[in-house]
């Protein structure tokens, strides 16, 4: 399976993106570096896409458990090295879940985009770990939990 | 060195994601998996982000090194694996680049991003391939070139 962006140089650090939904994406450095803030930092959009990528597997996921999300705010953290190239090493992965939903699901669903699902967590060489806050406390990882029955297949 | 993205779940397949530079980028799913293309898909941003990561490297090294580009698009070809989880596995990146400048000094500017700047690179577990482009003549990678000198040192 292929896939394919383009990016065009707008001068100085600044670049516009598109792929082939046909959505464009601004990206640009900090002053520091000469750039203007004319869009988001490059390496945002790595944290940004995994999230998005395992916010829709959990979306989706509780869909068909039928548990009803009221809201999902997902935080990424990432530790980047201080050297050259300065890679994400670590990044933490907070699911901010609002609903009436059992907290045994949501974990089954995070694990099920963790193990199975998520393409972005797994392109990326970072250690990822997830936490879940559900309606304002958090759940620890219920021990020895596996994904089970699939409920997406 | 940390950061930080927040990404807000806005119903179905649809989120907005904000970093600390304040940009805010949409992601959404295609309409086969419950989206309605509201955004860009989450994988487009990781190809997205390697291709303003090195693109900003060369823009800058190039700068440094006083040849002027006309010029310069990335295009990243990703190749996914089939099953799940569909990582990246092989990406190809293809640097078109147009202007008065030397083809070796351009590649120099390829290979130090590739070796020692670009974080997304080095974040991402994909085998990436650089391709030049120079005035519309592909020119082969020099053999046994290195970065060598760094002109933003």
């Amino acid at each position: 399976m292929e896939m394919k962006v383009t990016t065009e140089w707008q001068g100085k650090r600044h670049f516009l993106s598109t792929g082939e939904s046909g959505h464009t994406v601004a990206m640009d450095a900090k002053a520091e570096v000469g750039g203007e803030d004319k869009g988001c930092r490059p390496m945002e959009l790595l944290l940004m896409g995994l999230t998005g990528c395992t916010g829709i597997d959990i979306a989706m996921i509780l869909e068909r458990m039928r548990q009803p999300l009221a809201a999902l705010t997902i935080e990424a953290v990432g530790t980047r090295r201080e050297q050259y190239p300065q890679a994400l090493t670590e990044i933490h992965l907070y699911y901010r879940v609002t609903g009436d939903v059992q907290a045994d699901k949501v974990w089954r669903a995070i694990v099920l985009s963790e193990e199975k699902y998520c393409s972005a967590s797994a392109s990326l060489r970072a250690q990822i770990t997830p936490h879940l806050i559900l309606n304002g406390q958090e759940v620890p990882r219920p021990a020895g939990l596996t994904a089970g029955a699939d409920p997406l297949v």
